[in-house]
């Protein structure tokens, strides 16, 4: 193409207006949870220093960093995640912070990846954490923030996995694995949403495990049962285990907080299958699934205690959730779960004629400084055409403000979806449009 | 510093949660100014194609975009403002967009600057623009933004300063000086703030012009008076052009529309100084100086009809203005203008015993579900504690629930402020917080 001609870079996305009111609505609603729940927002810059970046992620994801070419070569990059930025911001912030540090960040982050669906090069993250608080409680808080998100954006159906890392470590070493294998098997049994019983089995093979081991393994992983059930027959396999009854020990508070939050026991389960692929967990896991439709977790995090220590040599436990705000807005989109309008004005004032225009212009002032999101039309134009103007934007109340009603004292409320109209007060569309 | 260690780029900042509350606070406003005039939002990525970048700025800017290195060389930056993305956008999606496209945009830029005093390398741009509309009524409108933002964020001592570029074009001819001098006239008339009368006299003698000339073009735009007076003055001087003429009657049109949008008439005056830099204006032009403190231009605009078509391809006249946030999140710092607690939290729920524990979930559950938000204490400690930690926060509110509030029914709240306490049920608790 042509330099200098129009064009955006594959991956990334502008977000029109009618799109951004979507993303804004459930941004909103993100972020009144987050508030509610005693969560407070964190912004970082999209520079980073590439050191601190690769860090955490090491060779295998540098290449999927973007780095600036400045100066002294590529020291700088964009952001990756919001997880080490956090961390960074946390250590070098120590002094100032108020711990536990409750924040929720929502930024974009950059990824040069290879675009295709469900990939893309920027996009937002939506991460909400505790730093520096051992007690499962927050755990649990952080469970019920998910749980209260997807609720509050109208979904019902989708259940919130959880499980220990100290429990299925344990497992793991109940089923005769020796422990430097266990990140492997969690790793292989991570995959399983992806590629079902029998592709866990065949790497589980690859790790060269005895036929004996798998099977126990397998076998162990996939017992089901009401919650108390669950914890009684796993208790048995962990007896020989400390670390393996203490997981046990903390999921067992973790339900019992979770329904004293008002979470309904049928949104939560325990799941030993689940086994969340990142190394640096270390306690409770939990992810979140939707029946329909089939598109992933659309929530994952746990405790991480050691993370922010690793990054930062500051000794933080630490848990939190990222809630997939783009798989959010992909499954709503779907299934139409969108409450808002096409538009956030909701009605437009016409201009009957030019010398009718001020008197417009003081009924729009009237009309927003009572609260009314009040568009006026710009242009001398026929009436139908601003009525297409209207229709075309979607907004649903349009106001016609003529000589006839300008000597009554009263304008003209045209409902678009009905068609009628009637002559009212300033006062009364107010009225009526508050309502709205 | 050592690889790896926790460091920030100069010029750029984490924002934690006392200043992410002010800053929301101050957007959150501009926000609903923006859409209660039927503006809506546009977001875009933070990447673009160097070239697009370049093509409105050339080469001069060229060293102060970030660029990307990645794979076939330095095609791609960081965005250097929201003016070209947005023409980009418009171009590429202009079969969408119905017309005029009237939005805001909110988001951060970048620029190789060397950080000093007021200059970062990341900062937020908020930008409102009407694109596809030649009325003065667009004109108008945006500067009656600009007048409710300041308003609503609790500035009085501001003005807005107007003048027009066929104005002062017209008034540069009148005084003798040839037309394809009249940008370099302009560029040294706008540096009157900064380097006064005597600097601005000092700049037009390196132009080489006649000290006639030059007295001229002094005395003409220190013209001063009452709007009326001025605008009558003015035109006996541009009788002779017609370009001027069609400027000056743009003026008393859009004077006349912001007295009808309740703008108070000592909110802005017709000031024949003010040039804009930028050589893209083509009309009505628009500054906000505050008295106190002395800190440069809080807004910057103007018409430039012909940039979306330079810059894209597409004819869109156009109107807009930069609202200066991070200036103005300066100014309401040092002015001490922040209504705002330091904290999103309303009430702490303290944890008297851990066996009453879930019965403080219940009551945070309850206390959520009725809108206010309330943070439950995680750790086991002793109360006196947990009382310390809400005063750092800046919590107002504390609640205990002992066991004899538990048998009453009841809760006790504390007033930080006062210290005092009174018990409570729950929703007499509800009823005291959403008052305040």
């Amino acid at each position: 193409m042509e330099s200098g001609q129009p064009r955006i870079l594959k991956g990334t996305r502008d977000f029109l207006p009618q799109e951004m009111i979507r993303r804004e609505y459930v941004i909103g609603k993100i972020k009144t949870i987050f508030e509610s729940c005693g969560f407070e927002p964190l912004a970082t810059p999209a520079i980073e220093y590439v050191d601190i970046l690769t860090k955490k992620y090491g060779e295998e994801v540098d290449k999927l960093i973007y780095k600036l070419s400045y100066r002294d070569g590529n020291t700088l990059a964009l952001r990756y995640d919001l997880t080490v930025p956090t961390c960074r911001a946390a250590a070098m912030h120590q002094k100032d912070l108020i711990k536990p540090f409750k924040r929720y960040q929502i930024q974009p982050v950059w990824r040069a990846e290879k675009p295709q669906k469900g990939r893309l090069r920027e996009f937002y993250q939506c991460d909400v954490d505790v730093l520096g608080s051992a007690s499962i409680l927050a755990d649990a808080e952080i469970i019920s923030i998910i749980y209260q998100i997807l609720y509050s954006l109208g979904f019902s159906q989708f259940k919130i996995r959880i499980n220990n890392r100290k429990v299925l470590n344990a497992l793991i070493e109940f089923c005769g694995v020796p422990s430097e294998k266990g990140m492997e098997i969690i790793r292989a049994i991570d995959k399983w949403d992806k590629i079902g019983r029998d592709g866990v089995e065949k790497e589980l093979i690859t790790l060269r495990l005895a036929q004996e081991v798998i099977r126990k393994i397998l076998l162990v992983i996939t017992a089901e049962g009401a919650h108390d059930e669950l914890f009684a027959q796993v208790r048995k396999y962990l007896d020989f285990s400390s670390q393996g009854k203490e997981g046990l020990d903390e999921l067992i508070l973790l339900f019992g907080q979770l329904l004293a939050f008002g979470i309904p026991k049928e949104a939560f389960c325990f799941d030993l299958c689940l086994a969340r692929g990142l190394d640096y967990y270390t306690g409770p896991i939990y992810e979140t699934i939707v029946e329909q439709p089939r598109i992933g977790s659309l929530t994952g995090g746990g405790r991480y205690d050691n993370l922010v220590k690793d990054l930062s040599g500051i000794d933080l436990p630490a848990t939190g959730t990222t809630i997939g705000l783009e798989r959010i807005l992909v499954v709503m989109e779907e299934l139409g779960m969108f409450p808002v309008a096409k538009t956030t004005t909701q009605v437009l004032i016409t201009i009957f004629s030019p010398e009718l225009s001020l008197k417009c212009q003081e009924l729009a002032t009237f009309l927003r400084r009572s609260g009314i999101n009040a568009e006026i039309f710009y242009e001398n134009a026929r009436l139908a055409k601003q009525l297409e103007y209207a229709q075309r934007k979607g907004i649903n109340w349009v106001i016609i403000l003529g000589p006839d009603e300008l000597a009554a004292g009263t304008v003209s409320l045209k409902d678009m979806d009905s068609g009628q109209q009637e002559r009212l007060t300033p006062e009364q569309v107010v009225t009526i449009l508050q309502k709205r």
